[in-house]
């Protein structure tokens, strides 16, 4: 297991976002909290919880190996000493694909644990198509 | 606006479920924290964000009057200082409906505000069918 640092939720925050495009499970796990109650729902699936749930499920997203990007928008960042909350819009975008995929929205849950800022649940589900053109209308919302 | 206080987390969740049972609109938002920043996503809708857009749209989902019943399943709750984050199934039942629906996942996060605890954040999805009965054999999973 690497032992990587997060000073910042930002910082897990990002290092997630990298690993998913990267397709590195361990860099992946890295990112989450150590915990028996960490918590994950993939968009349209079952709510997963402990390290073994949730290293399966990657292990079993990544095998078709890296491809899709993924950009962030619309940030809305809740924090406190010891939580942060983060809720974005994960655009998506496949080679071969000619028109972007509806967004993913997604609620990060980060931890300041004994080793560094880390994810203990992330909860995502599809957004309706039509979210992105409104989201679109009202302006950046981007507190980072 | 009511100024109900909600001493726990919990107590805050159970206000919302309730208020969620009965379509009582000024109850559930004395549920919510009077803050700019507050989330909520309904199951498939977009993201919406502050006090106007989480209050419209339970004025919307309220208009048909009360008579689904929701019962709370499973609850990871996970608890700092200032925040917590309650992971649980709602179960809706609905008078007429001969089988039960399949259950939402909903993500509830919590702060400690001045006035008592507040959500801040909803984020509800429907979970796969099978999930209910994937999660019958795992067996209870209740913190409280």
């Amino acid at each position: 297991m690497t032992t990587r640092i997060f000073p910042t939720a930002q910082d897990a925050e990002n290092a997630f976002y990298e690993a998913l495009e990267r397709c590195d499970l361990e860099a992946m796990m890295a990112v989450w909290a150590e915990d028996e109650d960490i918590i994950c729902v993939h968009p349209g699936g079952p709510r997963l919880s402990g390290q073994d749930q949730v290293r399966e499920s990657w292990a079993q997203i990544f095998s078709g190996g890296p491809g899709a990007r993924v950009a962030i928008a619309q940030q809305v960042a809740i924090s406190a000493m010891m939580i942060a909350v983060h809720s974005v819009h994960e655009n998506f975008t496949v080679p071969g694909e000619s028109q972007p995929r509806a967004p993913i929205l997604a609620t990060n849950v980060y931890l300041r644990t004994a080793a560094g800022w880390r994810m203990i649940v992330h909860h995502a589900s599809p957004a309706p198509a039509q979210a992105q053109a409104a989201a679109r209308e009202s302006g950046p919302k981007i507190l980072h």
